[in-house]
């Protein structure tokens, strides 16, 4: 089995837990609705069920919900909608929904969550979805929302001192330097490489991949992107802490954070290198910071980014500088970053992609 | 969904977890290996596998391990030597394996204990087996060991001071009326019923179940049973308690364990009424506590208990009585339990159970 570093997001229904701090990626996936229903409609093919009679999900790095929860149900919502329109309500399959993540996640917390309403069979798979999780040709739909952007592991070169793409001062590569970003570059293409191969041999020919992960532009420079800024800044907080001297420099130079915004065009070259799937569709979608006119305060940003950079950030410098370098992060939110997001807030961050698997 | 009520096993991997208190049943799983794996070669039907290529287990009220991976990987070697002896080598499918037990199942303890090697594809399924867990004909071999004895709820007349079949001043039925003695049964049975019903959907035709239980020989009043002294040793600790002035007896005559030990008998003609299987097979296996020559004393035995019972007692009585109740049990166990276990030693006390799903 494919072993790869995991990340948990933050467990139990506490205050800091992501349970209680997903709700940018929550409205992701409600502007997901639409375009994930259309997409089912017009590109799966009504032939992919086999004598089984069940219809099969997997969400791909699901944490602990309730996003995880509100995508299942709009996709299991779209595929009804499919047999209906096609007068076929009799033949529509029970369903069953696979929930992937690392071993680590908290799947007790994720169990007992489940809507009591809900109109399928759940199951909860661990391990990475950077190798193989589920047995061959069984799975009808894929869906991944905000995980595809987390590598399996951090490019070694970027933690060594002796390499030109030794990552100094920073803990990510949006201000870094040329060897830096390829770094981070050819990890992510071996990842996503690994990602396809293994779904390729599980999801059935006609089958779709919904994949939902932040992107930046083709031609664009990761530093001139306020998503990138926004990583940045966790950088910027830990200099001021080493400064202060409750952080070692070392401490701050071998930290990085393993996240990769790829382009469109990038993405297009590894599905194609893959062979395995067709790009049906890939859309850009809204920044979902905006969604309804909302504009939040570094304080709230702050908290998005806690939810998911804690635990890493806790495993490497410990637990006691988590609510200074959080509060140093919501001043620096507020003074630099929420002015560039507003200013590139016509930009799409994210972006929508479904795959079908080819025959 | 069907709800019914969980009484977990202790979770952790603590001095009191199940995981660490398991080897009876352990034992047991051990003694049924050479059985189950001839049940698989002489009754499993070449053909049940489908289009898919999958060959799919269960593991019903799996709790946390080992004892759970132990079982699968035998049904795997035993499946995989059936292939083997036809000359299929080549056509070996892959094995997906579901851990089921209820929501609050420590299923994270469970996840991050699989064996690194395992040969299957491992998900976790929440909920009763009383209720439908999986899809349509989605199960080849379905596998449950120490589970199917725990009755969904305790039948509401034994707690009712106003109905004949008041327990009072005892926590089981081994030395009750008859009143208690049948509504205990009575709720075995409706359970049962509600649990083929089930299974009747899950299982493909030709397909197997594989159950071990605790029993009781046909004609043996539970008065006898050294099974249900076992359990009325908890209730006499109790009184004792009682008598102490540490619990009330109120308390006392309100607490039941929610467990019924069914006789061969009753089982066949459950099954017979439901219709969807046929009984294959029916084997008493030796008392588990004596294979190898070993003779436990009542410290093991009473650990034994505490990991199966702590958890609900708890929640009845409170924390603080948990050590005194099992110190007591203990030399009640030495004095009274082992004496009548070594007497009837040569009785079987668990049944393995092969049913097969009618075509």
């Amino acid at each position: 089995m494919e072993t790869s570093e995991a990340y948990p997001m933050n467990g139990g229904d506490g205050l800091h837990g992501y349970a209680k701090n997903s709700t940018l990626q929550g409205r992701i996936i409600d502007v997901c609705k639409a375009v994930a229903k259309e997409a089912i409609v017009e590109k799966l093919d009504m032939g992919v069920l086999d004598s089984s009679e069940t219809f099969i999900i997997a969400d791909l790095g699901c944490s602990v919900g309730p996003n995880t929860f509100t995508a299942v149900e709009n996709i299991i919502e779209a595929v009804k909608s499919k047999y209906q329109s096609k007068g076929l309500n009799s033949k529509i399959p029970e369903f069953q929904v696979f929930f992937n993540d690392h071993v680590s996640n908290d799947f007790n917390l994720l169990f007992s969550s489940l809507p009591q309403d809900q109109r399928y069979y759940a199951a909860g798979s661990p391990g990475s979805f950077h190798g193989r999780v589920f047995p061959k040709a069984s799975l009808h739909i894929v869906h991944s929302s905000y995980a595809l952007q987390w590598l399996s592991e951090l490019p070694k070169e970027i933690v060594n001192k002796n390499c030109p793409a030794w990552n100094k001062g920073k803990v990510h590569y949006g201000n870094s330097g040329d060897q830096v970003i390829q770094a981070y570059k050819a990890q992510y293409e071996t990842d996503m490489n690994k990602f396809l191969q293994a779904r390729a041999q599980e999801v059935v020919c006609g089958g779709l991949m919904l994949l939902i992960f932040p992107f930046i532009p083709n031609g664009i420079h990761p530093s001139q992107s306020a998503s990138h800024l926004s990583m940045d800044l966790v950088g910027y907080s830990l200099l001021d802490l080493a400064e202060k001297g409750i952080v070692s420099e070392e401490k701050v130079d071998s930290f990085n954070l393993p996240l990769y915004a790829t382009t469109p065009q990038e993405f297009e070259a590894v599905v194609e290198r893959n062979g395995g799937f067709s790009i049906e569709r890939m859309e850009i979608l809204p920044r979902s910071e905006f969604v309804n006119g909302n504009c939040p305060n570094g304080h709230q940003i702050a908290t998005h980014m806690r939810a998911g950079f804690e635990g890493m950030i806790k495993r490497h410098f410990g637990e006691d500088i988590i609510d200074e370098l959080f509060d140093l992060y919501a001043k620096k939110a507020d003074e630099i970053l929420i002015p560039a997001m507003v200013k590139s807030a016509e930009q799409g961050v994210n972006l929508f992609v479904v795959l079908k698997r080819k025959a």
